[in-house]
């Protein structure tokens, strides 16, 4: 079985199109991309298992997405903390942010010591755009990763892994395999090396983006903004 | 049982509440109401059971509520036709229409003939900023909506009832009385006149708001951005 995939090249594009053909705002997008992740949270993390999660959240959109998964596990039922070292001056970040604080949600400075009091970690460090060198306060945070016990969750990317390339042969992510990953519109081509849980969320990709960047969309169940990939897909 | 419930001028607070210290965006808030306002189409019309849903959209907020319902309930594998006679000039409105054309969701400028190729309508021609007459196009829209068998859903208020005094006694709408309600954040004072299934969306009233507002928030299962109100409760 082979799934197809999108390039960090195509996946770029394609934010574009929904922006601007598709007539999407970030806002909207974000929300969608964030409700699916906080979906895969809820399905692997029963809230009886342990409702406190642990959310990394990187610079970029990446982080983004996990800022309105907390929110969403909030309102679930979940107790989220985030931890948030770089944070974007973009307007829509601080939003963001803000909308998590009007809920008493905790930001923590210190990612290890929080590791201790979390049952499930969303990383939300880095997406697809991201490439090179892992940078400051992150390599530490990604060892934690690939060492910890517990289940850690990956929204679009395993971070530090490359977009097209997979895990990294040296450096902090090396040997860091992610429980569950959560691709969002499309798998990249880095799902050939990833050996969890596979999702799919972002249901918002209309036929002609599909067919324009040659995406195979799989059947949603019901309402549910996320799909399982069947064990072996992903794989190229 | 009572059901506490918002003033028309309470909701319109409220509303700037959460766009102003709240930090959301209008994109996330109606993202997230069409979203629980598709959620009950989705319970209450089972594919099975007739998949053509037309969507009447009011020119302000209502209707865009109705826009992104319309594109949830395409992707849940729906047919949604679109009646929006009044078309917003309004970035957000115009952005919402493109993204459901890029679906090649139809819209009619006949409402009567569309009713006649419909299993299910839903009424988001006016909300909460609702007062005085119902105007042109409206009125025979509002009568066929009175008089049509088929089920009616209607967001959060039956169009053209007054928001604290409920059905009017006199014009389109007297005697109107939909099948479903769904209140979004919370009922408006016309519930207590309201007779069918009445649902809660607006999963994203944060507890501050709701001790400011002196609302009741009932508990949402699992993942649902919506929760019925038992029988009896949204009665004053």
């Amino acid at each position: 079985m082979s799934l197809k995939t999108l390039s960090a090249k195509n996946a770029s594009e394609l934010d574009k199109d929904l922006m601007s053909s598709g007539a999407f705002s970030i806002d909207q997008l974000m929300e969608l991309a964030g409700l699916s992740v906080s979906q895969v949270v809820y399905h692997l993390q029963p809230l009886s298992k342990g409702n406190r999660i642990l959310v990394a959240c990187g610079p970029g959109n990446n982080g983004g997405d996990g800022l309105v998964a907390a929110r969403h596990l909030w309102h679930y039922g979940y107790k989220p903390t985030i931890y948030y070292p770089k944070q974007s001056k973009n307007e829509l970040y601080q939003r963001l942010c803000t909308q998590l604080k009007t809920l008493d949600i905790p930001f923590t400075e210190d990612f290890q010591s929080a590791l201790k009091e979390t049952d499930h970690i969303v990383d939300a460090i880095f997406g697809f755009s991201f490439s090179g060198e892992v940078r400051e306060p992150f390599p530490a945070v990604i060892e934690a990763l690939r060492d910890t016990k517990l289940p850690v969750t990956s929204v679009d990317a395993p971070s530090s892994w490359d977009i097209e390339d997979g895990p990294p042969s040296s450096g902090p992510g090396k040997g860091f395999q992610p429980d569950a990953l959560i691709s969002l519109t499309a798998p990249k081509p880095l799902a050939k090396w990833f050996k969890g849980r596979h999702f799919l969320g972002g249901r918002f990709v209309s036929p002609q983006i599909a067919q324009k960047y040659d995406l195979e969309i799989p059947k949603y169940e019901g309402l549910s903004q996320i799909v399982e990939l069947p064990s072996g897909e992903g794989k190229l």
